[in-house]
C-alpha cells in the first residue's frame, strides 16, 4: 500500500499496525473527539426514512438554517459533498486567474485542485531557513506581494493547517482589495471560540471577490458523510451550480449539518476541552527535548522533531497501535516534522507517553 | 417555487399539493419501490458508528465487490457521488472532442454537464415528425452518423430515458468503432434481467474509447444517499480522480453499495415484479382513450397524451397526491407527454384510476 497522502487513512494505518482498523488511535486526521453529537446521529437515524427520496436539488431547508446562522440571505450559501468538493470549483475560478498565489506548507488537496484546471500556482513558503518556526504568526505582509500582478489570485488557509498559525481579519482584508479572486478556506476557524474566530463571513457582502468554505466534518466529527459549504456572491454560487450535478449532497448530511449548527451546547463544550486539552499536550511535547511543538490556534498541533517522523509514526504504529500524521507528503516539512490532532486528555497523555517510549527505544538502538 | 427540471422533487410537490413531501405517491422519479432493501438498510444502519472516520480515498473495498461482480478487475471502476457526479467528469472528456452526438430528447442533466465545459454538442431527435412515436426503438443507423467527423464523442443512454427504448450491443458495437470517445449510461440497466440487458461492460477491456456510468440509487432505491460508478480503462479513471476530491464517496454509500450488489434474491424480486407490473400499467394505460403509452424496457413508461399533461399532473398533484413526470423540460416532449414510474401493483391501478377520473372532470369543464 503506498504512504497516503492525507491523514485520517485508517486502512492504510491497520495494514501496517498489523491490527482491525478500529483499533488505531487516529491522530493523523484533525477531527472533534467529542462527537458526532448525539442530537446529530439522531437527525442521521430520523433521515434513513427518507433515502428513497432525492435530495432538494436546492437545498433550501439547509440553507436557509446556514444563513440564519451565519445571519445572510441564503443566496450567498451553497452546501457542498465537504468544503473538498467546492475547493474543486473554486479551483476551476482560480485556474482563470493570471497567477494564483499558495503559502506552503498547504493541504495536499489543494496542489491537486489547483493542478487539476492547469492553474499557475506562485507557492511562498512560511517555513524560514532558520532551523526553527517562529511563534507568533509569520505576517501576512511578508508571505504576499504588496501589489500583486492585474487577474492574481489567492488561496489562504486560515487558520493555516498544518502549522495552525491564525492571521487576523484584520490583516487579510487589505488583501482583498488587493487580488482579483480570494478564496479563504476556514475549514477549522470554528474551532476557534467566538471572541477569537477571526473568519471573513461578516465582510463577504462587500466582497464579490472572496470565496469563503466551510467544513462541518471536522467540528462535528463527520468526516464520513461529507458536508461543507461555501459562502459566496449569490451569481458565483450559481455558476458553480450548473459546473456541478444537481444532487451533490447526501440527504443525511443535510439533515446532519442542520441539526450541529444548532447544537450550542456540544460547540460551547468543544471550546471548553480544547483550550485546555491543548494546552495540556502543548506542555507535555514541550517538555520532551527531541520535540518543539508550534502553538496552534485549532485543533491541531504541528511538531518539530529531531528524530525522524517516519521512524516516530512506524514505532507508535506497530508498537501502540497509534497513528499521527508524518509531514512528509509537505516537502518543506519532510522528515522533522509531524502533525497530531488535540484528542482527550487521557489520550493525549497516552501519546506523549508513547512518544517517550519510542525515543528511549530508538536511542537505545 | 420555480417548476423542477427532474423527477422526484418532492418539497416543489408538497407546495402545490398542499400537504406534507410525505403524503405524495411519486410516479416522477423512476425509483425501484421495492427498495431499499432490508440487508443493506443494516449496512448502513452498521455503518454508522463509522461516520467519525473519512472514506478511503481509495475505496478498495467498494470497487473490489464491484470488480468481482462484474467480472474485473478493480482498477477498471470508479465509484461516484452518484453517476451523476461522474456524468460531470465524463462531459470534461466529450468537450475536448471537436463535436458530442447526444440523441434527445434527453435527461437534462446531460445538458448542463456538457455545457458546464463548452461541449460543442450536436442533437437528434430520435421523435419522429409523425405524431406517434414509433415501437419498437428507432435504429441507431438512423440516429447518428454513419462517418461522423474525426475526435467525435458520443453520449448515449442505454435503455434510454425518458423513451425506455433499448438499443442491442450488436447495434452500438459499431460505434465503438467509429467515434473517438463513448459514453454509455446504464442508469437503468441493471433493471432488465440477465437473458435481456444490453450492458457494454463485456465489452470495455477492448475498448479505451468507452466509459459506462451505471446507478445503484435507483434500482436499490437510495437516491438520497448519492452512489454510482463509471467503468473505463485504469488511466482515464485515475485522471478523473485527479480532477475531483479524494472523499467523494461517502462511507454509507459505499457500505450499501457492497451489500446491495450482493443481494440477488432482492434483483429476482425486482424483475420479477418489474415485469408483471409494467405489463399491466401498460395495459391500463392503453386503455384509456386519450393517452398512448410506449412500450419501455425499464422501470418508467413515457405516454402520449391527447390533454395536456401539465393540466393533468396539477389535477393529480392537488387532488390525488400523486405525482407524475411532466415532460416540459425535455423540448421535443412538451405538453403532450408525460412520464410515470412503475410502482406496486396496487399504486399503478390507483394511477389509472385517478387518471381517469381527472380526464373525465376536464372533458366536463
Amino acid at each position: 500500500m503506498t504512504r497516503p497522502k492525507h491523514g485520517g487513512n485508517l486502512a492504510w494505518a491497520a495494514a501496517i499496525a498489523g491490527c482491525p482498523a478500529s483499533f488505531i488511535r487516529d491522530f493523523s486526521a484533525s477531527i472533534n473527539p467529542l462527537g458526532p453529537p448525539q442530537r446529530v446521529l439522531n437527525a442521521i437515524e430520523q433521515g434513513l426514512q427518507q433515502l428513497k427520496s432525492y435530495p432538494d436539488p436546492d437545498y433550501f431547508q439547509l440553507r436557509s438554517s446556514l444563513a440564519q446562522y451565519h445571519q445572510l440571505e441564503a443566496d450567498y450559501i451553497l452546501p457542498g459533498n465537504g468544503s473538498a468538493e467546492l475547493l474543486t470549483w473554486a479551483s476551476r475560478e482560480l485556474a482563470q486567474q493570471k497567477v494564483t498565489y499558495l503559502i506552503t506548507p498547504a493541504f495536499g488537496d489543494y496542489w491537486r485542485a489547483l493542478k487539476a484546471f492547469n492553474t499557475n500556482i506562485f507557492s511562498h513558503s512560511l517555513i524560514p531557513a532558520s532551523p526553527r518556526l517562529r511563534v507568533p504568526a509569520s505576517p501576512l505582509s511578508s508571505l504576499l506581494p504588496d501589489k500583486p500582478p492585474n487577474n492574481s489570485g489567492l488561496l489562504l488557509n486560515n487558520p493555516h493547517n498544518p502549522t495552525g498559525m491564525l492571521w487576523t481579519r484584520a490583516e487579510i482584508l487589505p488583501y482583498l482589495e488587493k487580488f482579483t479572486l480570494v478564496v479563504v478556506d476556514e475549514a477549522f476557524m470554528d474551532f476557534l471560540p467566538p471572541e477569537q474566530e477571526q473568519s471573513l463571513i461578516s465582510l463577504i457582502k462587500d466582497f464579490p471577490n472572496l470565496v469563503i468554505l466551510r467544513s462541518l466534518t471536522k467540528f462535528y466529527s463527520l468526516p464520513g458523510l461529507r458536508i461543507g459549504y461555501a459562502i459566496a456572491h449569490p451569481e458565483r454560487l450559481q455558476r458553480w451550480q450548473q459546473w456541478r450535478d444537481p444532487w451533490s449532497v447526501n440527504i443525511l448530511a443535510a439533515l446532519a449539518a442542520e441539526a450541529a449548527i444548532e447544537d450550542r451546547e456540544f460547540q460551547q463544550q468543544t471550546w471548553d476541552w480544547l483550550l485546555s486539552a491543548r494546552t495540556k499536550l502543548f506542555q507535555g511535547l514541550a517538555s520532551i527535548p527531541e520535540l518543539q511543538p508550534l502553538e496552534g490556534t485549532a485543533n491541531f498541533l504541528l511538531v518539530q522533531t529531531k528524530i525522524s517522523s517516519q521512524q516516530l509514526q512506524e514505532t507508535l504504529l506497530r508498537q501502540y497501535y497509534i497513528l499521527i500524521r508524518d509531514c512528509l507528503s509537505f516537502p518543506e516539512l519532510g522528515d522533522r516534522y509531524f502533525r497530531i490532532a488535540v484528542r482527550s486528555p487521557e489520550e493525549n497523555q497516552q501519546l506523549i507517553e508513547a512518544i517517550e517510549q519510542a525515543i528511549i527505544k530508538e536511542s537505545k538502538l
